[in-house]
């Protein structure tokens, strides 16, 4: 006795980010048998995303109202832009306040492997406010995989052509705080020993 | 910058079985994130769980239309019932048709840790349904825990007082198809050695 | 600067089940460093493996000294064999004391894809131990995998000619104590739909 | 029928580093059932240990012959000296050739928690080595956990009163190749970006 509305539920479920076919049928079971006050909620909250829910301008963080976020009309951020791969980073970072300059959203990564090409990213909105906040340095924050790296060279090979003063840095490479050395790849070891920090 | 819609889904989606604080989180990013349609398309069929699905007035199965399931619609099906704790266990076993019989959904164990008393449970329905269809045998088809071995004797009891000739079973208990010995409970064994099958 | 014994260790220690690469080189890290005095012990406790460790003649369980097993040296016994596959699964039963007749270890199962012949197992001297100790009925409790069918299926075919009064049974297939039906495959759930065990 | 045997086989493995008390009771069936001659050879590999592997004086390796290492007996390596916790470390690194100074073993961690005071680790022999090896710098090589960074702190103090011209560095903490923001704490990415580098 399949029921359509079970079928099309846990379709709709099995694209969500981890998870399964088994969980996705648990998740249609639990919405359909739960109280529909719950399901009522639930369907509002996901109509707010489409009234409510904006990207902001200039760094593509999601914001609730106008068109720029509270980090970007503020003039007197340090004038570094953070580059970020997603919103999850974005959340994760400007909720733990640990930058004082601007941040940029890319919304992806370069992947000659998965066909993701520099213009569906948000690259010439970065050249657009290098001008125009007279930024001195570019920081990436972008995973240390192939995509990251190749994201990374590119973007940065692209600016330096159209600002050659400006400064280019990425975030260490290294030990993460808490591991031991025998959990990490021999490569970062590596790096981490070339790039040792002096202990005064 | 913590978005009130975000918190909001976060929250919602905490509720969903299987669902820790990490998922819900990207989950929620998931959602505010993707395409419009997608969400729309979402949305569109958790309204459809509030205006096409229903519960079978008899055993509780969920439908997409009239009163009944296409069992319970039935009347030349085997005049036993096969009892079970919800909706999930129903679902595995219907698509499988291993029972010719009708099936019974409780909604729930009995619970006295968790508070889940006899009158939250669709026992009362069950008894109805014993006289109407003629029912011989009930079989409990519950889990092997505290809760199901409660529910099983608590059903029992009160039947047999109203139905004499009855007849009570429960699924066997026994070492599932592919285990070994030593992956199994010494309580399982002892039962599995004690009812074992004869073989010709 | 790789040492000898160092890699003479990983290999002894890969060879030991449950044990990967990985951990048979913490383990021969930990061998090679910890204290003298520990080793010593355990290469005593090694040794004596040879000196002190017997098979039962009988039913091959491990005995410290004589040639039967206490089970096997007591006449009054039940007059049933349980036939098991491995001293593992001898000693989860015997130790709890969940049966009263005699055991039997076969020292294995008869597996086509493995290579393993009849020959190779204790059959010849199980069919000695019918007729000596008068055995009405043997109990198989192998696994309930395709090899430990095809064992029990040989021996019962090979012991039927020979013995035609004697009885041959197996362990219950069922759901195991605590387990819910969607844990268990649809196998599982119909043997134990078709076995079910009546309730009082 | 517990054999004694048995029970002081499965005590001895139950004390090796990641084998819990079900996997010591599959060992310990396992040396008692498997090949006479398996237990044999594995008994030469452990009194081999005895008598043929030696700690390095030096720089506390392991060694198969002599009183100092290959690295150590070696007057041409760089002026430096790797301080590492463990064997485990110290072979992870050595085997992939990622240094070309001296590597000293500390033994441990100083840990206020486990009772580990400096005096119970090698920090003398270090001392020795840097005067009589013209040492210039000192790598610290030790996990980012509290006892880590309280031995580092502890060492780098005592010899910077003795040797007021060493330089001292610890390897850089950050992202390790390969992984994303999400996946690391907070305080890593603080320093990861504290610590960023240049890119040309």
């Amino acid at each position: 006795m399949a029921l359509n509305i079970l079928l099309k539920l846990e379709k709709d479920l099995q694209k969500f980010p981890g998870i399964g076919q088994r969980l996705a049928r648990k998740l249609a079971i639990y919405l359909l048998t739960r109280d529909k006050e719950e399901n009522i909620k639930f369907i509002e909250d996901l109509k707010e995303i489409e009234t409510k829910i904006f990207r902001c301008k200039e760094c593509f963080a999601l914001i609730e109202s106008g068109k720029i976020c509270g980090f970007c009309s503020n003039p007197y951020r340090e004038n570094r832009i953070l580059v970020l791969q997603n919103i999850e980073d974005y959340l994760l970072l400007s909720e733990n306040k640990i930058f004082e300059g601007y941040y940029h959203i890319l919304n992806g990564l370069i992947s000659p492997l998965r066909g993701i090409t520099p213009d569906m990213l948000s690259i010439d909105k970065l050249i657009d406010r290098i001008e125009k906040r007279k930024i001195v340095e570019i920081i990436f924050a972008l995973p240390g995989t192939n995509d990251g790296i190749i994201t990374t060279l590119y973007i940065k090979n692209q600016l330096k052509e159209k600002f050659p003063n400006l400064i280019f840095s990425k975030i260490a490479e290294g030990i993460p705080y808490g591991s031991g050395i025998s959990e990490i790849s021999i490569q970062t070891i590596l790096t981490s020993l070339k790039n040792r920090e002096n202990i005064q």
